[in-house]
């Protein structure tokens, strides 16, 4: 029997900057039975729900969204940083608590009326996820549900992504 | 049948800029079996070797080095950019065409003795990988084998790497 996957998980103080407890997963990573744990738990609640596309959005959301994309022998799409992917892109700008990001998804990424999970390690202020779920849309995808390792819920991250479902494996 | 793994990776002409050649992965990522079978080639190759960790270079190398790592039901150590992971690191600096990066590995990364496979998508110039290698076996790691999707070749990345062992499942 695995130990809960939150003890896995362990707290930096002020990083990166001072007042912010980082929760950082690599300790979570590095013990092969809890990275298998954590992404069982993701193949089995999409296994039967007819998912033709995992969105990963970079990096970390790479770590939990490949391994599920393999699992269950579906494609696995990228939502990346601005200049990082060379075909044609939609692209969305997007208010972080400073300044602002851009992220892009690939025109041709998905077939036609693909269904879609948006995977992330961390659900905090939203703005990351909301953005990716409506470039999937834009690129003609559904998003059946978005996914998170933890959720930082005291940041109500939930409230950017409207009427989207919403799964998190932990939550603060 | 599935057709050869090559053919699934696009061109893409002066990307990232004029006269480069971009090996375009996300045409085999979004394909259900060509990406199943680029893992299951990785999980072959190293199920039997007795590894203990997987070594990913951010961020393409998540997409490969996740899979094979949850398959073998190991832990997975991330190699990130400077200033990306929240405990105490090594960093390393290494040069790039123009100018330098720096790369980053937790130093509490590996359990005593372990023997690692470091992955990324890509040989190019082998400056990335170099560094990586290097951060795992100060971070006390014995680095088994460099594996890699694609491997341009006339950029002989493979010098860089010493007596390491190189594996790249394409090669250009």
């Amino acid at each position: 029997m695995t130990p809960p996957l939150e003890s896995y998980i362990r707290n930096i103080p002020d990083f990166p900057i001072p007042g912010i407890q980082f929760k950082d997963i690599t300790t979570l990573l590095r013990d092969g039975p809890a990275l298998q744990q954590a992404i069982n738990v993701f193949i089995e609640r999409y296994r039967h729900q007819r998912i033709n596309a995992v969105v990963a959005i970079e990096s970390r959301g790479f770590i939990f969204g490949a391994p599920l994309a393999y699992a269950l022998g579906i494609g696995l799409v990228p939502v990346r940083k601005v200049g990082k992917l060379p075909a044609d892109t939609y692209k969305l700008e997007y208010a972080l608590e400073y300044g602002t990001a851009t992220l892009e998804i690939h025109k041709d990424a998905f077939a036609p009326g693909a269904r879609v999970v948006v995977i992330d390690d961390l659900l905090a202020t939203g703005g990351t996820i909301a953005a990716a779920c409506a470039l999937a849309e834009t690129a003609g995808a559904t998003v059946v549900e978005a996914a998170f390792l933890i959720e930082l819920s005291f940041l109500a991250g939930r409230e950017k992504l409207g009427q989207r479902q919403i799964y998190s494996q932990i939550t603060y």
